[in-house]
């Protein structure tokens, strides 16, 4: 855990949102939770990255930039924040102060762990390591409800990718319940690599899949186990399918498709539950 | 089913929602998802209720109401709507067309069905049935992801309370992910009447309790049963829990103390289905 400057708390809201001055205009709404972790503008990013505040996106102008957003835009990337170049006119529909310079960043609500901070807390508990792994979901409530089902079932960790996902936000945090501040959670450039590393550590890959081949019932989550969770729309890509050891399935007996993911993440967490208990009987 | 008036479509946003009226001024912001089923001015609810649409809720200017007001009123209760007598001013607030004529109501965005069309289900499919009875859940995704896990579940029905419950709001249709069309919701006007009912009907009711004495893997759900799931805030209130056959609980692990109520639901739904599916083996 990195240090924060002592003089700026990352927390004073000022600093954040509006540089240290005044709000630039009367008829700025009141700040919405969501926006607790939203950066607008240069000194704001800056400042954020100084006292060594997690930065999961920085959304900047696309285009001829000047000096001084090149330079950030590489701080930030250094300090391993993703840059997404966005139109100007975008983040003109983003901005909440009507100030953001050319750059609005996302700072995480919690400062993330790695894949063996995840399987160090499984090594300390004395349990086999129960993950869960998120490919790609974007609804932050499915995230933080996943968090919180995983917390309850004493997993150990939930790892999500760091483009194409929803990170720590602060909606995020909130649906968790609290389990954002118990949870570890991991983000990884690579499912694919993050799946060949837990592998290469003994880790078994159970991919949810509707035409999975195995009920779930069937499968064995006693022993080292990643259950992957897919993308809200299209579960599964081709590639993390492949990957998987197994797939598994949750039985399905209505005339709708498909489990909501936390639903469905929740489910399986506990039949590993319930799995591991009889074993201990 | 009523049949709705074939001249004038309970869809018709301009019934609905102006009146037949132009919007009363220009800034009216564009209609929101969840305004699909409110209806504001008494035009409004005069005509959804001549065309036999289900109106859940009628918020109602508080205080001395005129003749037509009152009229309206007793007819909206007469068709099953909870008449809330509310503070003008609040009114105003939920009013999104300014044009509320001291009443907003709120439609159902499907039809209801009862207890008995619920354990008919399960008769014509010739299974035992499984319910899920939310009692007082106010968030609207809530109840949308249980009826979405309990039509995957195969489960045969949802009972909700007339009061201090969401309803079939378009929000909740929308988590439902399509549920909505297929999963019997009954409104009973009291919750522990219905479990009683039930149980002369021969459905064993089980509560979902954190501190519930039985784990849910030592319950027996392969009979006629019904899982109550609590408020999102309180859990089960103290009468519900007494009127319960059997107490269950998910085990839980970590350091939060409770799931989110469609995780619990879901996962008590998928243990009836293990338990049902290892005893047709």
């Amino acid at each position: 855990m990195r240090e924060n400057n002592p003089r700026r708390h990352p927390g004073d809201r000022r600093d954040r949102r509006f540089d240290g001055k005044r709000e630039p205009r009367a008829a700025v709404p009141e700040v919405q939770e969501e926006d607790e972790t939203r950066l607008e503008g240069r000194n704001a990013l800056t400042e954020a990255l100084r006292a060594g505040r997690t930065i999961d996106k920085v959304f900047i102008a696309d285009g001829d930039i000047d000096k001084g957003l090149q330079r950030l835009a590489a701080m930030a990337k250094e300090a391993g924040a993703v840059i997404v170049p966005v139109d100007r006119r975008k983040l003109d529909l983003m901005s909440t102060t009507h100030a953001h310079q050319g750059v609005i960043a996302q700072a995480a609500a919690h400062e993330y762990a790695t894949i063996d901070d995840i399987l160090e807390e499984a090594a300390a508990r004395g349990q086999a390591p129960l993950i869960v792994i998120c490919d790609e979901l974007s609804d932050p409530h499915n995230l933080g409800a996943i968090m919180r089902s995983a917390e309850c079932a004493g997993a150990h960790g939930v790892i999500i990718p760091k483009r194409r996902s929803v990170g720590l936000t602060a909606t995020v945090a909130k649906a968790s319940a609290g389990a954002v501040e118990y949870m570890k959670v991991a983000r990884v450039i690579n499912i694919n690599t993050c799946i060949a590393e837990l592998k290469e550590k003994g880790v078994w890959i159970y991919g949810a899949a509707g035409e999975g081949s195995v009920p779930m019932y069937r499968s064995d989550l006693t022993g080292p186990a990643a259950i992957v969770i897919g993308n809200e729309g299209d579960g599964l890509s081709p590639l993390v399918r492949k990957n998987c050891d197994m797939l598994v399935h949750i039985p399905m007996s209505g005339r709708i498709s498909s489990l909501n993911a936390s639903a469905a993440a929740s489910i399986l967490l506990y039949e590993a539950v319930r799995q591991r208990l009889n074993t201990e009987v």
